[in-house]
């Protein structure tokens, strides 16, 4: 017996791809976006209160996840990619069924849209529900996890001279803090954890309309190359 | 555009009908069920690696929630019932999309069971995900909420003698801490708060297979009456 569900609002994320997404919210505090709320629910009735509420969160499908059927085990990047668990273990985004469950902040609001922050959401999510964060209940205070006891280790992160005003002015052009949007995700390390890149090799990702690239000039250190315009193509939240 | 789901598990539960579950997840620790997977998810290898991880995430259908559409706005029995705000700044059970998300304590695993406790879902309950607590991401320490600030006030329960000494012998038979879940559940006064009884009124509930029943000798203030064995009738759970 399957459930249906309709989208209640979509997702317009600083997250053009995957790659670099932090794996979780909350990692990335300068990734911003904004929830716009479909028909009926674009009437300021369906979110009055929640200027009372910091945070949200979010019910969504992972609408870019592999299809095809879920595999009981997974390899989740956090253990490396080459040890697999349950697929209840982990919050992979390839899972039976393909909801996806984040905590993010809310910053403003305005009729049918909420700006929120924190965001761990591609572009285009479709948003199945939108529930307050109620901290006396959903701060489990003597939970633990030992397969994800901390946040994943943060790398440093330099920036080539022209690279670094490219983004300058690009947030002043965006409106973003792209700066420390690039900073925050490249942290993390998005390349998967068995690559071991020789210092030619440049990897790149789109955060809003930008294409940024950036290489490993020796293990365990990043350094952005270039951030540029892409172009042509509309800015897909505009 | 819909998405269907399918769900994962079922929950057999203590909790036979609505009335008396507690508003949140965790305000009755003694409130234990068990999660029966559906095949092909009964395997162990859908939940190996669980073992290090003390609590879970429930995404569930509410599914004895009133069909028809939901209300842009409701009544939180948190905010004494007369006071309505957005149906995303609530967690009422009767939204757009008809899904709840509870955290619950993960107490035990068997093959193809996951015994869980601090629950607040209705036997029956479908769950179309599991998924670990992450602690690090999930305890967002500087979030508030004005519109449910703190856990609701718990009121004193009392007992007849003869209702304790048959929740003593029941809660043997059941292996069940049948007089905690009892005191944890009625202390939240689960009348309406609308409602002055009398003390001549009685309330009842079902926990497991025993009818419960309590009145309010004075305001706010509660004493079980009875605790009697359901029958005829199967144990759900067996």
């Amino acid at each position: 017996m399957g459930y249906t569900f309709e989208p209640v609002a979509i997702v317009r994320s600083c997250f053009q791809e995957k790659f670099a997404i932090p794996r979780q919210p909350s990692l990335a505090p300068a990734a911003g976006g904004v929830l716009e709320l479909l028909p009926p629910y674009d009437q300021p009735e369906s979110t009055a209160g929640l200027e009372q509420v910091s945070h949200l969160w979010l019910l969504f499908v992972f609408h870019a996840a592999p299809s095809g059927p879920a595999h009981l085990r997974v390899r989740p990047p956090r253990l490396g990619g080459n040890q697999k668990i349950g697929v209840f273990a982990s919050r992979s985004t390839h899972r039976p069924n393909p909801i996806g469950q984040s905590v993010v902040r809310l910053d403003a609001m305005e009729p049918g849209r909420l700006h929120i922050s924190g965001i761990d959401l591609l572009d285009g999510t479709p948003v199945l529900d939108i529930k307050p964060y109620v901290p006396y209940a959903d701060q489990v205070v003597d939970a633990h996890n030992a397969l994800a006891s901390t946040a994943p280790e943060l790398i440093p992160v330099a920036w080539k001279p022209a690279a670094w005003q490219a983004a300058r002015s690009h947030a002043q052009r965006l409106q973003q803090p792209v700066i420390e949007l690039i900073e925050q995700c490249l942290a993390q390390d998005p390349k998967p954890a068995y690559q071991q890149p020789s210092a030619e090799r440049e990897y790149g990702v789109r955060f809003w309309d930008l294409n940024v690239r950036w290489h490993y000039p020796q293990p365990g250190c990043i350094q952005v190359l270039t951030v540029e315009q892409q172009s042509p193509g509309p800015f897909p939240g505009s």
